[in-house]
């Protein structure tokens, strides 16, 4: 068999260590070139291949994609584009069809969440039916931590370890305050549907460290009352009180806290965050001074404060991705599975795409505690691993030196325009 | 003579490195038991003074003092309380000398900015007069980087670091979504006077990083026009722009832009931040998908990212303020002074407080880009060496090990009350 070429994208939200998942995939293919005859990475994702502007990864040096481990965000660009399904639009998979058989590509690694993997899916499953099989393989990657089959995900454990360490730290910062001043600080972290990365704030608090945080998670139902008596007996308490809200978390009708009606000044409904509507909320009920953040991308995007397990794991689950085309497998998903739990060991197992393709895996109700406010010690336990070891990237005059590829095009051979 | 007690209190916003600055006070002042039998903290800072709340340093162990150096916030409670002026309230001044009398206090180390500084000069002044002369010595701390005649204020590095990185990082997250999401990302920093802050998200870029940075200070009256202008231009050249926003930005008018008539549900104003505001802005005028960040406490809480420069600095600061009292000095801040720019070289320094007191730094025009939006290489100049080097706190079971005081009380001489 000669050596077909391999391709690769990266979809959706990015992370810190989705590079860390590029860098297994290509320096694992570098070690197989009578099997994989070169990396083509997708320009901004699918999106890439749609159009065929590829990028010719053999162009970078070894040194270049070596940086990828320690480099946050997609190196290639990523997308939000989700392909539709197969009788909506059978042109869109055609046409990945076309371009792989243009470009000899017997390959197809997709890096992302689950949407990704539905993709992926179905690439695999058309491009057999159309008589040019490629095999098509998941690389797990999603801050969200929620698909299935997979003790975790990559990209999860170092926003984890960001949202814990920052809450924590702001904590120490309002207890200084609180005699005299701000009380209540509320972070608010992402999260839309699952409250994982929520959870990972109840980590700011341990045997040492006696911090009162309330969380408030996308699946359990907003109870102003409830909460309220929560934060002013935690004051009463401690004299401060932290929160991390995740972005998610909606009132009983389903609204997210973040649409609470606020309108600016031209009466437009405000795009605000859920921390505001909760610190003030607060300071109505109470009058207790506050203040409030939003990590957003930084949180995402905080390599400097990564997980080592997450960059160990992101690494191998790109590496697995092409260990396991090479060895024959089709429409996987490498999965990090737990060997143990204390002392955690982890291992790579593999899941059948079909069974990964639209499955969200939310918090466990037992891992959140009885009255719906934090974290359960199984949760912590389950937690505590992902957030394990520091790998911090190089540092020079004070800055992480992080790479930006050349990334340079693949010619083209189809020349042909494709509207998305 | 006989040794004397020193007071030391933490005042104002807490920092990354205040606690340096405490580590130095009381490393220092175990070096000298000639003349320094123990340090006594202000409990939640002058309020301990006043209400004769001091914490026994003794008690805290040598371990326990070093751990000050890598903990963010402030150690002993720090507290927003402005001694007015003699004028309007002597008896304030009168039970502070009270206090240092009957706890045989010599040495007043008072740690904060400008409005401390002028308490501190009074204190000593006040002191004199009434027969009972302290050694009254400021410790210099902000995150605002706004007390004169020191060329940097320890607390300033800190914060310079986390939100340069912090916009690098995230900028390359936009970067990697822009082609199909993403193309705004803004983030709100501190500086409601002074624009020290925001300048340090310029150096996200530099030679290797060509990203697009608009920077909005408060020393600039907001253009709306012409900030609007510049940010389509940078999305038509790069895709994406990233915008770091002063919480002090204002209007032609002087309004904050944070409070520009958001009302929430109930028709209050929102006290919302600025950049919301500045996103959907963007958002109206071109419809350009945003995300925004809104750093507050993490920013100056952030010790996992400390300057290794700065940490340095503090804690010099600390060091340098009691071997001064010790030598005899009075109503003195130490300095820091930079001795050379390129290869950096500093040096402690020393100013008379009366020159300090009530006199702020902001940012010089000609480190503002002539367009206002960004930063100028003597800008450049001035802000790298001072987030230079990394020093990294321990870590256990993934999260940083901060130190609890046991912050146990002197026990009370006088017991009399005292309304604050």
């Amino acid at each position: 068999m000669t050596a077909k070429n391999a391709f690769y994208a990266q979809s959706g939200g990015v992370t810190a260590v989705i590079n860390a998942s590029a860098c297994g995939v290509i320096e694992t293919a570098r070690r197989h070139p009578n099997k994989i005859a070169n990396v083509y990475a997708g320009r901004n994702g699918i999106i890439g291949a749609l159009t065929e502007d590829l990028i010719d990864t053999s162009q970078e040096s070894d040194e270049a994609i070596a940086a990828l481990r320690y480099t946050p965000s997609g190196a290639f660009g990523s997308c939000r584009y989700k392909l539709k399904s197969l009788e909506q639009n059978q042109r869109e998979y055609e046409r990945l069809i076309e371009i792989f058989k243009a470009h000899d590509i017997g390959y197809f690694f997709y890096n992302g969440g689950g949407d990704s993997a539905d993709t992926c899916h179905k690439v695999s499953q058309l491009s057999e039916t159309m008589g040019f099989p490629i095999q098509a393989m998941h690389v797990p990657k999603t801050v969200d931590n929620d698909l299935p089959i997979t003790d975790n995900c990559p990209g999860f454990g170092s926003v984890a370890k960001y949202i814990a360490v920052s809450t924590r730290e702001a904590s120490y910062d309002v207890r200084s305050m609180a005699k005299t001043s701000t009380k209540i600080f509320v972070l608010e972290v992402m999260g839309r549907h699952a409250g994982w990365i929520a959870a990972a704030g109840g980590l700011a608090a341990d045997a040492e460290n006696d911090i009162p945080v309330l969380i408030l998670f996308p699946e359990i139902e907003f109870d102003q009352d409830r909460f309220l008596a929560q934060v002013t007996e935690k004051v009463q308490m401690f004299d401060y009180c932290t929160i991390v809200v995740s972005e998610g978390a909606k009132w009983p009708d389903g609204r997210f806290l973040a649409e609470q009606g606020t309108r600016d000044a031209f009466g437009h409904a405000q795009l605000g965050g859920a921390a505001p509507v909760v610190a003030n909320m607060i300071k109505d009920a109470f009058g207790y001074k506050f203040h409030w953040a939003v990590a957003d991308y930084l949180q995402r995007a905080a390599r400097h404060l990564a997980s080592k397990t997450d960059v160990e794991q992101a690494y191998a689950m790109g590496k697995a991705a092409v260990e396991m085309a090479i060895a024959g497998d089709n429409a996987i998903m490498p999965t990090i599975v737990r060997a143990s739990a204390n002392p955690y060991a982890w291992e790579v197992g593999k899941a059948p795409l079909s069974e990964v393709a639209n499955v969200e895996k939310y918090m466990p109700r037992e891992f959140i505690s009885e009255d719906g406010f934090g974290i359960t010690p199984a949760c912590r336990e389950y937690l505590v691993p992902l957030i394990q070891g520091e790998e911090y990237p190089p540092f020079e005059q004070g800055m992480p030196k992080y790479v930006t590829l050349k990334n340079i095009a693949v010619p083209k051979k189809l020349n042909t325009a494709f509207d998305l």
